[in-house]
């Protein structure tokens, strides 16, 4: 690609940008209860308060982020509303979980922060992490940087040795899985957690982000020809809807977290791999040839997904 | 309608009826586990083994149902095969619910019978009493019957006094609603278990009938005009998406109940209801005017479905 073109693309990205954040600070803050609307119309208007956690804790972690590293969001307003939606997360997402002693964040919350749902998965508690140790980076609140890593422990152990606090009855059907989502987002988490750290840190998660990518790799299946979301934890394709699935979108965003720790370990086998398997493959695989876009699922062998 | 455009609908469904039969008696069969497959491309093969409790309970029920009923149906080869169905169903379904000596229904099965998940719902549960009660119709087992009735005990319990025992943990912000697949899919057991059957059993279920078709009655919303999914206890609208989703193919089926329900008790009043509001209403707000066919999920003031 030509710098030329890489410039024009940059400017569409920038333009993008500055609309899609003006859109976010005019209509989707809560002046009453702090934290996010986020079931906006195209014209603004506010269809459903539901607040979900994922969405806050994204909107935190992304209003920071621009504040932090971006000379044109460092603005107070952004500031401001980051801080009132880390305060309502921190206030009301967190909810004892079934294992004792542990919290869960709720999947979503009303507009006064009544927990409304809980997920039996990890992925809130990602966001949540994710909210609170970028915030924290912005505030220098060593408290709640305190929090995001004593969720992390927590997140973890779920994964990695007991899920049992999640509350999923241990049922004899439901054999573990190696979902694509689970080590790309813990990837996700790692970097951000190491992100400008020191030695210390970076020596803390060095065994977990290995696991996370020798996990995701176990994902390029069918001889290096598909991406698959479920495999066994052996690395083997599965049987069935739940083994053929194909969940582009996820394909990339692990390809993102991978070409990362390519850059950051300088290895070049990964790196070629990031690009090859997990964005050039699910771009050719997962494109709708017919109507532009990608598809959210896909069946390996064409047949209709479950979801 | 006249009369020769009815035979020719009668005709056109009874053929329908006949080849959809043969499909499912040809290619949904587990001749080693018994009961059935039910994710079948369109030329029969089998492509996920997974056996969903929902479809289990309805294949055993239809079988039984067109055995009894039918005589093109009353063969042996639909009989034996709704038995087998029972039988896996019987062996396998029931799991130790949240409840102190309470059972709940898996959601779905291994091909063996090994329990994947449990949903904390009431459906699974009202599949495998139409299953138990039509099976039992047809074999006289009176130890089946007895099981169809326990589980509908428990159901009406979870539904009208305490539903802790479905698994949910108890959240501020989640306030009980009234939904309609709850009071219709109990409407539908009730005309289930008291088909044909004496004064004693149609008086056991009278108050609770006529509970069901009150609460389904209040789903009328709108000034008449819509049929809305949920609707808060006491029959006002609920705010948000939640509040606004319609699923006309749920009307439709609530319409079907309480058609059956103003035959039996000669209520003229509420068939007119049943017609005008919860089936041609359903089609004319619900039906694709571009592409034919019934939406799914709608909401009525034109937003996206969250669904």
């Amino acid at each position: 690609m030509s710098a030329v073109k890489l410039e024009e693309f940059r400017e569409r990205i920038r333009k993008e940008l500055d609309t899609t954040v003006d859109f976010w600070l005019q209509h989707s803050h809560d002046p009453l209860h702090g934290g996010f609307f986020t079931c906006l119309g195209r014209d603004g208007e506010v269809y459903d308060e539901l607040k979900y956690v994922w969405l806050q804790g994204r909107q935190v972690w992304m209003y920071c982020r621009l504040y932090r590293t971006m000379d044109r969001f460092h603005r107070p307003e952004i500031l401001e509303a980051a801080k009132a939606g880390g305060a309502f997360l921190r206030r009301f997402t967190r909810v004892p979980g079934a294992g004792s002693g542990q919290w869960k964040c709720a999947f979503s919350l009303t507009r006064d922060g009544k927990a409304v749902k809980i997920q039996r998965t990890i992925f809130s508690e990602c966001f949540y992490i994710l909210a609170m140790d970028e915030l924290s980076r912005v505030t220098g609140d060593k408290d709640m940087q305190l929090e995001a890593e004593q969720m992390m422990e927590q997140l973890i152990s779920w994964v990695r040795e007991d899920p049992a606090g999640l509350g999923r009855p241990q049922l004899p059907g439901d054999v573990p899985t190696n979902s694509m989502a689970v080590p790309m987002m813990l990837l996700c988490l790692v970097q951000q957690l190491t992100e400008g750290g020191g030695a210390e840190v970076v020596q803390k998660y060095t065994e977990l982000a290995s696991w996370c990518v020798q996990q995701i790799l176990q994902h390029i299946q069918r001889s290096g020809t598909a991406i698959l979301e479920n495999v066994s934890v052996d690395g083997a394709e599965l049987p069935g809807c739940q083994g053929r699935l194909q969940n582009p979108g996820h394909a990339l965003e692990a390809g993102w977290f991978l070409l990362q720790v390519s850059a950051q370990q300088k290895d070049e086998a990964l790196q070629r791999t990031a690009i090859d398997k997990f964005m050039e493959l699910p771009y050719q695989n997962g494109w709708d040839k017919e109507h532009g876009g990608l598809f959210y699922f896909l069946d390996v062998d064409g047949h209709c997904p479950t979801q």
